[in-house]
């Protein structure tokens, strides 16, 4: 199942997508006096397998609700999670051969990791599937891509075990940690780079884990202007899905609806040789296979 | 003014700290036909100066009020801003003695940072006053302390000039940010080592500008079992306050409500010889003068 959030009126809702058509789950809720709480995709979120139930009983009924079925070339996507509870969780570092070519650059000895890299990205950072990415040359003249896998939280839980951590995985969606590199060196600490408003495309939907089967079976592509730039395999990750779940909620607490990105396999602007940084009117196109992509343009601003 | 927020039944409520009595504003606001939103601190901040105003004007027409004036005995308070809308930015390193020591014990020699080093702590760290500090053993045996002046973002924004800085103030608070240091050191980034629950006791109170006036003649300390283990002022900062906001809102919008904690003097447990870490049981009075304190046992949970 594929859960979208689009713009309805000034607002966003939640929806199904089903390919031509988008169930508006709101609207199908009430037609099919549903009592569960449907009118955002948080609140489906929280609802955990009850509400999950009922979304599946309302799109098995779907035709009986034509007033709630939207032509999808009609509906205007925005992220799946319209609005970050807070920040993005990320995690650096996690592909081998992304580890490699950041060594090069450094001219180090490429060290794995021992533990997962944690950081975050700033809640205006989130950005919708085709959205514009800004690009304020006055902040950044080193602006990068990532594609990533992201995990979406279905239920919370802190000290999650890594048998456990499979199962609190809501669902998969596609998502590209845009980064300043110029601001990320700066700063040595990476949050401040990777924060940019706008610089967190996140979407196009979140398909349930059912739907994706072994994560581990992804593929990552990214392309600059038609150009292949990145191409990975979720099952070349340092730190997999259960063992990041586990180090990220020792001792901290994971809430339904928390982002986390994955890390990014090789192919990023600064590692090329020369290093290649995004332009004004670049459209980096971000897609994991069986999920979906992303679509955006930077746009320089300043 | 001192604003704070307090138990409630099962809620939380926003009020002004009369030092005897505690002014409960949703109550003040209702008796005193009030039509601004006075519900939650949150709402008073982002009312800015209109909802400031009536704050004001009901702190002065208090006695009118009997029912909103609580006995300040009786009344528990929480974290003044009692749910953090997103992470709390931190910077790091901001002060030289605190640069030196750690400096000191890499064995490294002491290098300047040259713009604010920012991270975040995750939402769940926020705590009380007076909350317990949770210490898991399983996930850190050196939990360490760090007084800091925290701000209190009023009006939002992105790209704020220096200039301006000082406007986008709603007012100031203590803050502690308790640190995992074998966490932090283990994952490089610091996030995953700052952002253990309960590890970001904030308050008493936020107070206005106009009554700290210059904070820059703050002076903060902190005592372990009633021993003082760090003291310092604020003019000892590397980046000030409104290079801090310029640096931290380049083009990454600020929001109302958000917490900024501005970076902890020398005398961190880490950097003693030998190292002194918490322990169970241990009283951490975390302090700015002319604001006030915060006074944290912590708690083994595992």
């Amino acid at each position: 199942m594929k859960f979208v959030s689009f713009r309805k009126g000034a607002a966003t809702a939640p929806g199904v997508w089903l390919g031509e058509q988008v169930l508006d789950l709101a609207a199908a809720g009430q037609a099919g006096g549903s009592r569960a709480e449907l009118g955002s995709m948080l609140a489906i979120i929280r609802g955990g397998d009850a509400a999950l139930a009922e979304v599946r009983r309302l799109v098995a009924r779907a035709t009986e609700f034509p007033a709630a079925l939207l032509p999808a070339s009609g509906v205007q996507l925005v992220s799946p999670i319209p609005q970050l509870v807070r920040n993005a969780f990320c995690v650096g570092r996690n592909y081998m051969d992304h580890v490699k070519e950041g060594a090069a650059v450094a001219g180090a000895a490429a060290a794995l990791p021992k533990v997962p890299q944690f950081f975050t990205k700033a809640t205006h950072a989130l950005n919708s599937p085709t959205g514009d990415v800004r690009l304020d040359t006055t902040v950044t003249q080193r602006f990068d891509y990532e594609v990533e896998l992201a995990i979406i939280i279905g239920k919370g839980g802190r000290d999650i075990a890594p048998a456990d951590a499979m199962s609190h995985i809501f669902g998969y969606t596609v998502a590209n940690d845009f980064t300043a590199r110029d601001v990320q060196r700066a700063h040595e600490q990476w949050f401040r780079g990777k924060s940019l408003d706008t610089s967190l495309p996140l979407g196009p939907w979140i398909i349930d884990p059912e739907e994706i089967g072994d994560p581990t079976t992804l593929e990552l592509t990214l392309t600059v202007n038609g150009e292949q730039r990145q191409h990975g395999r979720v099952s070349q990750m340092i730190f997999d899905l259960p063992t990041i779940l586990a180090a990220l909620s020792a001792g901290l607490t994971l809430e339904p609806g928390d982002v986390i990105c994955t890390g990014t396999p090789s192919g990023v602007g600064y590692a090329m040789n020369p290093p290649q940084y995004l332009a004004d009117g670049d459209v980096v196109v971000t897609r994991v296979d069986r999920i979906g992509e992303l679509r955006n343009r930077i746009v320089k601003v300043k």
